[in-house]
């Protein structure tokens, strides 16, 4: 076993995943330990080297064939210097991550933020696998983007390309704000949070729905109710589906890309879901465009982040 | 004098336009002939071929020194293959292009459309000169796009990449067919068409404007009417500056270019146009990605399809 293997890290608020790769961007082995947030930025840089030894030492591979280390994280990443600007969920501020980690693993290190790395996830051993150029959406709380252009994250000019959530395409009238500040972005009613936003209005003006007897909503419980029917619940969910429908369309006749990928706790919804973003797509898109054009789930779910930091050195 | 020249062809309905380019892009040489297309493709050909040869024999260069060949169509290329799908102003279609100019003039051949040739040249030797991602505009009688990634035109998954005037931006209730098909294309509001269109219809409504004495109005009546202080044709400008600042900022946060070019006649208008694209464009886009971006006009005119051409040889 002479292969070279590389190992992805997913450093979240909550646990650091860590995740073992050959270079066909196949997940052979993953390890995950909590992140301790709370004990600091030492502590954590600490629990990151520890669970990258801890899990080459726990495979059949040795040390020497770990050819680079990735790193995947929620925030603003510097990825030509390697810093981490800011990672609000994490707890880390103007971190050095890839000096100080370089220094302790001895080891290459790349950085970048998790949306890219999940992306690149995907593009290289996920639903994108063999393709070259791919969008990939990610709908959780927020929605964020990432752009795979010839097997590589596309980082544009101030490392900001993808931001997809931030596309404005609500129009004025039903626009609210969106935590960036700009009014009517897509994050604000294709992302969970729009998801439960629009179900707590639905039940305040008092629609009838089947959303007014449960406690506390979330994206699920509205997805589980238009599956069964319910009105209200279906208006939403078209709704979410309509707007991510209306900006897959403008990305395509900008990038004419092969694939969107469109992963996320919110994508679980499936059919009910991608039906009506495969319908709004075909209507707002030229003919030439939509030909052959592929609107897919993710594959690896969580551990696309991990897959994706460990492609960063195959693949960027 | 051995160093390498390359030479773009500019293939228009009209006009056949020959330029030579030196390795940095500056424009040394130019002829120009007819199309004669009423002659059919044969005479076509042999014009592009006259052409060629005749602006190198008039130049201190010689023909060894001659590294590439690169044609920009007005219509559908297939850019693998060399082959010109469909170009209706020059009454071509399925012409094999680069195989017989390959033969005829024993260069490397490649072609492209003329909007990413465009592109290319304003990237490569114009506007956006030193600048490896940009995004071209060019406001004609339609509206075109190019998309240049690290200095190359991206072509996206079947060539249509950058397809800008088909973003469907306007809202439903204004929004008018397209010719494409879709409806509320940036093209039927933005190019010099939907400006003329617009000025018509407030002219046939009775809008009280000097443009109703301009018997066969022009985009450039309506831009001199907005100048001249005409309260119908500066709502029109703006309106048509409006929907390419949303476009722009759609754009902006796909792929965080450094710089918007924006060309074609319709650009001729300047300050009056680029102003209110600006400010849109302002308004429209998250802080961050609009930090550092240039929106501009193109610098080389008529002459960046031949840059461009010319270009395919060293940025593609």
């Amino acid at each position: 076993m002479s292969e070279k293997i590389y190992i992805g890290v997913d450093l979240g608020g909550t646990a650091i995943k860590v995740g073992i790769c050959d270079e066909e961007g196949h997940l052979l082995h993953t390890y995950e330990g909590p992140t301790e947030t709370e004990k600091g930025p030492d502590a954590i840089v600490n629990n990151i080297e520890r669970y990258v030894r801890l899990i080459v030492e726990q495979s059949p591979f040795d040390w020497e064939q770990v050819a680079g280390v990735g790193a995947g994280v929620a925030g603003f990443t510097n990825v030509r210097e390697g810093i981490i600007i800011l990672a609000p969920n994490v707890g880390l501020r103007d971190l050095h991550i890839r000096k100080i980690l370089e220094e302790r693993l001895g080891k290459p290190i790349k950085i970048d933020n998790d949306a890219n790395v999940a992306a690149l996830g995907e593009a290289w051993g996920g639903a994108g696998k063999g393709i070259d150029n791919c969008v990939c959406y990610t709908l959780g709380t927020g929605v964020g983007g990432g752009i795979i252009i010839n097997g590589s994250i596309y980082q544009g000019f101030s490392g900001l390309a993808g931001e997809l959530g931030h596309m404005s395409v609500v129009p004025d009238l039903e626009a609210i704000q969106c935590g960036c500040g700009q009014m009517g972005c897509l994050e604000t009613v294709s992302s969970a949070t729009g998801i439960i936003r629009m179900a707590k209005d639905a039940v305040a003006r008092g629609d009838r729905t089947s959303l007014a007897q449960v406690e506390n909503i979330m994206a699920k419980d509205v997805f589980d109710a238009a599956k069964a029917g319910d009105e209200a619940a279906v208006r939403i969910v078209n709704r979410a589906a309509f707007y991510i429908g209306k900006s897959l369309a403008a990305v395509a006749v900008v990038l004419n890309p092969e694939i969107f990928i469109i992963g996320g706790g919110v994508s679980k919804a499936g059919d009910i879901l991608f039906d009506e973003i495969r319908s709004v797509c075909a209507k707002l898109t030229p003919e030439p465009v939509l030909k052959g054009l592929k609107i897919v789930p993710a594959m690896l779910g969580n551990d696309a982040g991990m897959v994706g930091a460990a492609g960063l050195f195959i693949r960027s």
